[in-house]
């Protein structure tokens, strides 16, 4: 059996009611977000959750509860991540489960694990619900790089709780969420030190461990809660955020309307066809059924059945849901049918009211939802078709795939009755508030360097394009007619099932990072990619290696070459 | 036996006379490098060289040509890198080479290809020396990799020959040398064109291949040659290297003075003392034994012999040997010993004569040298004693290491007779001339984020420091004094070698190179970790992994998982 997969796939929707490990309670502008694992409700068995260490089934519910948070809660302004047990901040990724794991689950949590701590910077930059990790016990591996992720640490000064990496001294592995980067990048802990760090399994503590940058302050026992709820009301206070005063009311993220399928999965506007002999997901993503609504006033009280919310989170749970439970589904096929027109009045709603905190919640979920989509090890071919809405924020779809095909004409076997051409329409939604991890746009990721191609298509937007433009705009790859098109997009999908899946992800993971790199996309590019290499070594992961023997009372034994 | 091995150890020291696999004529401003390789000259048995497909030892013989020409050839400005044989420019690595050797090798045959056709890009960014390339038949995979590290590239449009990635659709792994960065990074190929590229194991030739940038002309045969001569006089134009007119002579890179015994290396200033049941290597370099050279006349004169260039090329060589030859070494222990005074005096030689050619020559192959070390997979760790000499460009190494030990004060056991407390200097070669694969100095690195520690440190410049202030400055890691020293030293050793050698190689390779990412810390840190990944994959290097099974017209038997 899979991990995780008690009654069969995994599924990534929770509801802070039914929450087993985190306690969420929400005070004015501060909310606490207090971690209480529960030993025995580990999503699979074999392992026991003890001292707040946490498996796959944790981080879904921190996910969601950091969702919620944005868009359930726009008087809080500042989130107090800690821990509801006694001395014990936590431990971090739970060591049994992961030493069990296939190889692919191993990647796939620490994925969704960084992407949820990325989520949670992402709140403090741009959400104005800044995190606090205040680390009232020990805090190991995972556990020291939840608090990483916050923007300030605050440590208890007890003489025992310390921080540590000890992945490597113990497990033979690397700290999997972020740890080696943002002690050095974010947190500027000079390279020397951060080595001791990562080899002392018994971490650091008290004001060493302020002296050396790993967290901004050891605060003794007796002003530990003063200080924190002090620092709570500092880090809040500059907040755009509307205060509570204001009154502003959250939108409710209601539970998903999703129809599985042994083949199809299916949302309000998201559909997913499976065709396993194929290895690959046909992704169709319907635009707006109706007007977009006519002001900001109407998009909150459509609150998560406003068209861009609700696509976002179908897109969301779905890209979850394949790279979790399909993992032989190695090619996602993505096409759009619906108005292109109402897609841009979408987009045109939130670029008009970009000050309003819900409006900017939907477009970094979006932003988010679409980085999600850069990372999966999936290869993602875009098919432009009559019918289809590729414009705007649904084009960032054409320009996240690796390949797109944009049918030139339209079918003609469908004689009188068949639709117009395929346009597509860039748009401002492009050209800026979507950026990548790299710190770009789409648009000026794929003409790096290009100066004068990245001009020609800006200057094109607001225009809707047929084959022939966008394809000497470079926008899509290929435009074949309709006598071509069947063979080439089967070529296209045959030959890449047929390919070595770990060359495709590599390929991938290269070629859509082109150009600069930021702490994000070092962390999934340098960090993840040794992790994953040495998660695959018997060193760590061989019946002699490190993950499997500890807690063995067993030393691991090591191949000592040096590669 | 290991691949290379024919006579014991891979040596890295060879010389033009007996090339078996280039050949190198200089015609005045214009020297041309063509491969031809000897299919039945491999490094060790088992394979043929076909069609200029390469192994270690041709790479060997292409590194010294680079360096050979920068530092023999004063007045060579344009290298034209081509074939001498009919058809064909490269097949790239030699398959069959890389499928039957270990990782270890794979790993260490791409890092050394990598580093020299970073330092082709070298000497055409910073020597004055452009390289050219003009692929004259097909290059594929590392063949047109090897024309990607050239300035500008040129390919016959002879309705056969073409540019091609294959390593994907045929063998199951990615372009092992910079292919996939260097096609969007620098020549700026759109990502979805390169997919296709990168997927069509047929490649691209002639107007197309111009067309999506990945050569920069196609020139029809008949005027291959004129054009060529053409291309190579236009690139060296604008060269500030002497003029042939003027008469500069260059100096001859005499062989080195190397001593192998079972647990030494010894050259004339850098010994390695080797303890396999340690696993280390502790490696001294001697500072000059006489006063500097008077004047750039004088070093031109002392050539070879002058110390910088005498403990740089020693320095390379050891790196080479010891990374190839002894993969269980896995910590290298870094002193120095003689007088910091004329290490300083050589360095200022070199700064007030930077326009001189050798001289920078000098400094840009220290500072390759320096790199070199940066990416070598072994722990450093640098012992400051008495006696030292760390100042100025030798601190680099100290810079270069993950973690510096100073002792505080002397040996108080030595009595009467013990040398004085160590002190390090900061220099001008510490805050510029030799940056970091990022772009940053090592200082820089070393206080990423922490601009008023680096002001700190650089204004120390110029003065001797001794443990306390060194420490104080954040320049070295911990700084015990002789009661203290020998058990710190030999725990930090100790507990090194009992480490995953895996888990240290995946630390390093991350902690080294905080902040920016440049094309080329990409090479080696994204594209050259997943590729690892990949090259340890069953897909790959199973007994049914394409690498395994290309030739013998079985298919290879892909697990379907995305990982």
């Amino acid at each position: 059996m899979e991990p995780g997969r008690r009654d069969g796939r995994v599924s990534f929707q929770v509801d802070p009611r039914g929450y087993r490990h985190w306690q969420l309670t929400v005070d004015g502008p501060v909310a606490t977000l207090a971690m209480n694992v529960d030993e025995q409700a580990g999503l699979r068995d074999g392992y026991e959750l003890k001292l707040n260490s946490y498996d796959l089934g944790v981080d879904i519910e921190l996910y969601d509860a950091v969702q919620r948070l944005r868009f359930e809660h726009p008087e809080v302004r500042t989130v107090v991540l800690t821990s509801a047990k006694e001395k014990v901040f936590s431990a971090g990724a739970n060591i049994r489960m992961l030493a069990a794991a296939p190889h692919a689950w191993k990647v796939n949590f620490c994925k969704f694990t960084n992407e949820t701590r990325n989520g949670i910077e992402d709140a403090s930059a741009h959400s104005g619900q800044v995190y606090l990790a205040a680390v009232n016990g020990t805090a190991s591996g995972g556990g020291y790089e939840l608090a990483l992720a916050c923007d300030h640490i605050m440590l208890i000064d007890d003489r025992s709780s310390v921080v540590s990496l000890p992945e490597l001294p113990l497990l033979g592995v690397l700290p999997g969420t972020g740890g080696l980067t943002r002690v050095t990048d974010k947190r500027h802990v000079r390279r020397d030190l951060a080595d001791y760090f990562a080899t002392r399994a018994e971490g650091v503590g008290g004001t060493k461990a302020a002296a050396w940058k790993l967290v901004d302050e050891a605060v003794p026992r007796p002003r530990w809660d003063e200080t924190v709820a002090e620092r709570a009301a500092e880090l809040g206070s500059g907040s755009r955020r509307p205060a509570v005063a204001q009154g502003a009311r959250g939108i409710a993220l209601t539970p998903l309307d999703k129809r599985c399928e042994d083949d199809r999965i299916g949302y309000r506007y998201v559909t997913a066809d499976l065709d396993r002999a194929a290895g690959t997901a046909t992704i169709t993503v319907a635009g707006p059924d109706a007007e977009a609504p006519a002001d900001a006033a109407a998009l909150h009280e459509a609150g998560a059945a406003f068209w861009t919310l609700a696509v976002t989170r179908e897109l969301d749970d779905l890209i979850l849901d394949l790279r979790t439970n399909e993992l032989e589904l190695g090619t996602w096929v993505i096409k759009t049918a619906g108005d292109a027109g109402r897609v841009l009045a979408c987009d045109r709603l939130l670029a008009a009211h970009a000050g309003d905190w819900l409006v900017n919640e939907i477009v970094h979920y979006l932003k988010r939802t679409l980085k999600r989509l850069d990372v999966t090890s999936r290869s993602l071919i875009a098919l432009i078709e009559p019918g289809s809405c590729f414009a705007g924020s649904l084009f960032e779809l054409a320009l996240a795939a690796d390949r797109c095909y944009m049918l030139s004409g339209v079918f003609e076997e469908d004689g009188q009755d068949a639709a117009p051409a395929a346009t597509v329409t860039l748009a401002e939604a492009n050209l800026g508030p979507l950026p990548m991890g790299n710190g770009l746009t789409r648009l000026q990721t794929r003409f790096f360097g290009d100066d004068a191609a990245l001009a020609a298509a800006s200057e094109a937007a607001g225009r809707a394009l047929d084959a022939g433009e966008a394809h000497e705009l470079g926008l899509v790859t290929f435009a074949p007619d309709d006598i071509d098109w069947d063979d080439e997009v089967r070529i296209a999908v045959e030959e890449r099932a047929s390919f070595s899946p770990d060359a495709l992800t590599g390929l991938e993971a290269n070629y859509r990072f082109a150009g600069p790199e930021t702490m994000e996309t070092k962390i999934f590019g340098r960090l993840t990619a040794w992790q994953n290499w040495i998660f695959n070594r018997p060193n760590a992961s061989g019946p002699d290696g490190a993950l499997r023997r500890f807690g063995t009372g067993q030393r691991a034994n090591f191949d000592r070459k040096r590669v």
